[in-house]
């Protein structure tokens, strides 16, 4: 049997990067030549995180097909959001715990999806079905993972295996999960070291929605005026990226990760109706997201009800 | 809660009515209020095995949404096998063993599909993960939709946990597998009270490859010939359907259960070319399928391949 490469998501955030590490490890303890791969660059709270429990961060591919026939998705299953050569490879498992859309195979394949806050509280659920134990070090792993998918457990994607598992993870790790996950949050937050073109990228996804083509991005900070008081700049920066790429809206959300609220900056001819849609209107180009931290959960199915 | 509708695909087969009945039991032994309904006539097979455990057929519905918000697919994903106004609801859950294709979703769900021959193989290792007994007539019904969907264990869908579990469940329903899974096969296969009509629609699914539409039916028979006889007639109502439905091929196939091999007829501009995909020529407007007898393993990703 030939390598089977496994990986998250374009513009990878911690759950993507750990969960094809993790499925990877659990894979080869079942007998398989799994190998995790990224699709990009890993970001700071991420390079927390691997330092913290000692691994390099996976190998960077931007082709899968050249060297596996077959992969393994975790944290993703639209195709825009995959490996460009996605189509050319057979996909043998997905697990994932995000919508389902864009996706397609010739063939049957293992998929599992469940609508908990992160892709680790179902791999830790694999380990047990599997019977094989959880080092220490891939407990922080995913521990790591459910702290920034749930933004420490306060996120309305937070469910209560989320909770039982990061408790779980915390004590197998060694870690106390509060102290660790601020911390952990914090060094992603921290944007001192980033240009804005970086913050549009960092965790950018697209989506289709209808026949909308909308890009999602979305960056957490202790203070969201860090980010917004370049707000000028950063428009003209959203607008050069809705021409280039033919969007019909760039949703620019900065995430306030201490008081759990979120600030939108949107950009294309649907940025007033992506106010709309929260019942809302511009104000200053910005649209006041109170409560909202959660893409998948908030965001996506808001704008995705008035697009389609 | 509001009551849940659980259903599989139209046209009816074995594995979609019985995991409907199975599936919701399961849900309502876990305090859920699901219920079982079916979008198609039963078939000969089908109404073998309700009659042999003590079973209604679930109530036929033709629309989802006016009585429902949410909804549970068993052994199926594509749309267009699936409620008319699937599109209106939400749907929770998913279980199922087929590619996925044309599915989408605007909210996180459970999906839960495995690469083995038969929903029922997945329902009855989820009796387990949920501590749930499995009674004696559930047992039955879950032997019969994997005798059917593996013909009696002979189909390469098979897979060693399909094995397992139909030897399981016959114990658990006190039936001989060999016996009744042939008794059930045959009944299944018995044509005689069925029009041309009717075999065009029994199991016939709708696939969309590339830009072609596609349908595949397929019929189980003891004598081929029992079918064959009437071509002339049969590529009339084939032709029609074409017409009638803008296909790009209507692929019907006769299946020997006996001996595992087919024979399609194929209709549409595509014909041709379907009889390429499987590496032969049309012969008297026919095409031998040596060995083959899966539609899901063997015919649909043949054809996928060809047609994308």
């Amino acid at each position: 049997m030939s390598k089977i490469l496994v990986f998250g998501h374009k513009n990878p955030d911690t759950d993507t990067i750990t969960s094809a590490l993790v499925y990877a490890y659990l894979k080869q303890q079942l007998g398989v030549d799994a190998e995790a791969v990224r699709l990009g660059e890993v970001n700071n709270e991420t390079a927390f995180a691997l330092e913290k429990f000692g691994f390099d961060a996976p190998r960077l591919v931007e082709k899968v097909a050249p060297e596996a026939a077959e992969v393994i998705l975790v944290d993703h299953n639209e195709f825009q959001q995959s490996a460009e050569d996605i189509q050319d490879v057979t996909i043998s498992e997905v697990i994932d715990h995000h919508r389902i859309a864009n996706f397609e195979t010739a063939n049957p394949l293992y998929y599992r999806a469940e609508p908990v806050g992160c892709t680790a509280t179902i791999l830790n659920k694999m380990f047990k079905e599997n019977d094989v134990e959880v080092p220490a070090n891939y407990a922080g792993l995913m521990l790591s993972a459910i702290v920034s998918d749930t933004l420490l457990l306060k996120s309305p994607t937070c469910t209560p295996q989320d909770v039982k598992a990061a408790t779980e993870l915390a004590a197998k790790a060694g870690v106390n999960l509060e102290e660790y996950g601020l911390a952990m949050l914090k060094a992603g937050a921290d944007l001192s070291d980033k240009s804005l073109e970086d913050l549009l990228s960092l965790d950018a996804k697209e989506f289709e929605m209808g026949s909308s083509k909308v890009i999602i991005a979305q960056v957490n900070a202790v203070d969201v005026n860090d980010v917004l008081s370049r707000q000028a700049e950063l428009e003209l920066l959203l607008n050069k990226e809705v021409a280039e790429k033919g969007l019909d809206l760039f949703f620019f959300v900065v995430t306030d990760i201490l008081n759990n609220n979120s600030v939108a900056v949107p950009a294309g001819y649907l940025a007033t109706r992506s106010a709309e849609a929260f019942g809302t209107i511009l104000v200053n180009n910005q649209i006041e997201l109170k409560g909202i931290v959660s893409r998948k959960k908030q965001i996506v199915p808001t704008l995705t009800e008035v697009f389609q």
